[in-house]
């Protein structure tokens, strides 16, 4: 029987310092995860290797980062019918504009979850991972909403701060 | 018991036209759902009520559309925790693209999942829905399986007719 | 009797930086104001009571403040009638360029009084708030014209301080 | 006495189909308004003079269109102290992005309250100048909240229309 | 033995009017070519199978054409090393901007050979395909110099004609 | 009689470093010039008087500076009928976008000469102005073609000590 | 001896709806021009020969339209050292946006004096080659401000109409 | 008879860091290059003397690199019929994006090949000038095929190093 996990591919690894977020929040989450760098022109073959393996050994959800012309999200969009998630990487002059444009408009029929370009996008992807995975599995669900909870606490008492400090100004 | 269905919102009724490829691919996949127009400005309070409640009867996917500075998706995913997928539309002097920054640009910790501006977008939106759900329902896995295998057949028909009209040439 | 005051708000601590600017302009002018951290998508329910408590409490003009999808501006005047001013802040890979169109493209019935993106836009939010303020109260309108004429007068000892460099060069 | 009004300045004639929008708006709330062609270019001496003396005759608040390197808005908010508020009109090869720019990063000390491009920012401006007049008028403001309540009923009427449509389909 | 030929791929048959324009400048110069529907998306199989049956059966440049998130480009190019040339198609709400970034903000070692986004691109992929075979094929080359000074000639052509309208105003 | 000078405006005492360029090659060719910090905005009647008074006093070229939402050229431009040259500078978050936008888009009937954005500029429109006043006087056109001819010797010089680099290594 | 004149480029006969603009305002001015279809890329040396012949023959201001990666103005701009105007045309799937970053972001030492995109700038295109020649030319310069002061009087005669209009209506 | 190269010209010695990706490619396969700093604008005549001669002297590619209004390739493109391949360089306040556009956006006829803005496109020259050599040079081809399985190979050695990583957290 396969083992649901979570498939975290990037094209580079010098992605992995903004990914660590997206890690760090299935974790969070106890979420089974696998990451992997391979990339969409240098590695296609095994790109396709992994990503069918994947999805067969129980992978239910990809997420795939990548900057500059970002293709990774779309060939595995491609190659998969598991949810894709994109995070465009904010590298190169143009900052990620290159990439998200490059994640996001995908053509009718194969679908890529675009978040936000970098560190606020990769973060995102975990928690979509997450909510996605939830849809089937009510624990899971219950934990993402209690995370949305503690989220809502944390801008709290930020502004519990904030109070204090113009009180004492 | 709740029944599970995906939400179809969006922002105002020019919205419908773009956003009945949505519907066609939910039908498609014999996946239930609800469509209503509502805004995250003019009508806050009734987003509100309606999303609480939609997520209370089983709703397991929202799918926002709108367009210029597009909230929807933004303010839907503030308040429930299932999958949001925002649909830019393409509507107004800038084409999408404000709608598309305001939709993909969220913060950490409250993600929308984006798809291109515009009819691909709206098309995906529906695929994705799809993929989602069929994380927990083989079945629906299967059928988005067969359905990306029938696009694929419709890409070399194309191809089949491009060979014959240049051997006719 | 209700006292009038203008909410600052803003959808981050990491934005106060900048807005310490709005909240000088406001001290110059003697107007009081309320400052608070609060989210449109982690903390709406919060956001939404603050509101409609600060605009019956008194509350004559909002300033919201905002990075990346910027909603919160846009939140609030879905919430308010009375005028909003939109900062979009200056951060992540786009520089607040994403935040501008989320903040200025509303649709028709739901203003945003949008100002630059990042410091200048933040000094010129109070300024703003103070001209609205000035409509209905002449000695605020005085005190605007007096900080205007100020205004001119430096930019003329920065002209005189050139001429004093190019004439000792 | 002075006499309150809104003047609502527009830089060329061609303006004047987009801003009609903002004159419909003020005629809704019986707000007094006068209309008036002038250019930031072609006519400064006269611009500078209606201004002028528009603010010593009671006007209040100063909507300014137009497009291009749109420079009204801000000449004008350098020659009162009253809001001014822009729109930036959707004309030329760069379809508004040009004046939008142009009129929203202007420098501290001299704001210009920026509308969206086009029509839906027309009729904002018309919008905001009423909310504007209403923080010292309340019966302007009950009136305000009113055409909110009115927005909301036709966003739920046209979701009624549709939840006909698709019951029907 | 292999026989040269180019191979012009397109992601759908709807680029078609526009690489119409590759194809006869192919005809022009006598290069013989293939042309193929394929889809980095749909069918990423197939064009693995195309591409490398292709460069083994003589194929020596391969011309791709994609709107939107443009991949087919960079997808060949990972498959092939053979020179590819990039073709962004002008379709959707951006208008080929995001097909160009998609295009040729392609990551080191993996080079795609970008032209211009529409119809003019479309005509100099031909041109360059010309110029690369002409490498290797002096006889081309001496007719992609003929080809170059008809052009001159056009433009000298045009030139006269509006000297003689000007003569005659 | 009036005597011929350039007067070099600037919007901010922030733009005289990027503004030193223009400075330096007036100087290069001997022009006489006036440089002084007055604001489209801030000052606008001090601007007006002094564009005014110029002019009358033998002005023959104004060059402008400024940034963000930058009317100070298309402020002059509308004062006076002498050539006005733009440079908009390289500040705030959209890196001098915003006022080349601002600056270059101009209405029919009132130009702006445009350079690039920031300190390429800034010397452009020095060369620029000396380029003006050259077409009638044959000594300062001789000078700009000298300088030209100097400029293609330093970038000839820079090859050579590339030669010598790459003969070495 | 050599007699005045200026000389109109364009880089392809497509260009002469929007460049007659810059005719009619030559005429209306009675200056002397040339009028002149030549390519940067097509035909680099004709282009180079007419130049040096120009500027040989008299020709004080060069004005060069063009659009795409529009060279000309600045191939011109390398040629001469008199002034030359660049004129970005708006055609393309860009709207002339690449246009104008290709005329207008001119490195040091070679300016390029750039007008808007499209029509609003053929026509500045014209008004500003007269304000350059005017700088050594007094009747022209008195022509120059008399079209200025009737482009006045056309804003305030559609003032007048506009008046006429809220009247009646 | 002539002996094949590689010309690399740039338009400023401050592009050879940048370039140096370029170069070390080029000695990686063994290609003969000549590199050469010249400018489209400051030495025309020079560029032109050079392109041609080193055409006869047996140049097959010529890669030219510029930043700003980047008029190097399509100049050289326009002198040559060889293969050109341009790369915008990442200087200046717009990053390359206007380099990009002034190389990319060739008209009908001239085509420049364009690789990525800055050292991710220098690299890449290199690489696309070698499969342009190689279409008639199996040894080359083969060069160029081993080259990208070693890039293969780097991707899989960060690939083991991220397991070892994640195995050892």
């Amino acid at each position: 029987m396969t083992k649901p996990f979570v498939a975290v591919l990037m094209g580079s690894d010098s992605d992995l310092p903004t990914m660590q977020g997206t890690l760090d929040i299935l974790k969070t989450f106890g979420i089974q995860f696998e990451a992997k760098v391979t990339s969409a022109h240098r590695t296609p073959a095994a790109t396709h290797a992994y990503v069918t393996d994947a999805e067969a050994r129980g992978c239910k959800v990809f997420i795939c980062a990548a900057g500059l012309a970002a293709h990774l999200a779309g060939a595995v969009a491609g190659i998969t019918t598991r949810p894709v998630i994109g995070v465009p990487v904010d590298c190169g002059p143009l900052q990620g504009h290159d990439a998200l444009l490059s994640t996001v408009m995908m053509p009718g029929g194969v679908p890529v979850a675009t978040v936000a370009i970098g560190s606020a996008g990769a973060k995102n992807a975990g928690y979509l991972a997450a909510q996605m995975l939830a849809v089937g599995d009510d624990a899971l669900a219950i934990a993402v909403k209690e995370e949305r909870a503690k989220s809502a606490e944390a801008v709290q008492a930020k502004d519990a701060k904030l109070q204090e400090k113009l009180a004492n100004a």
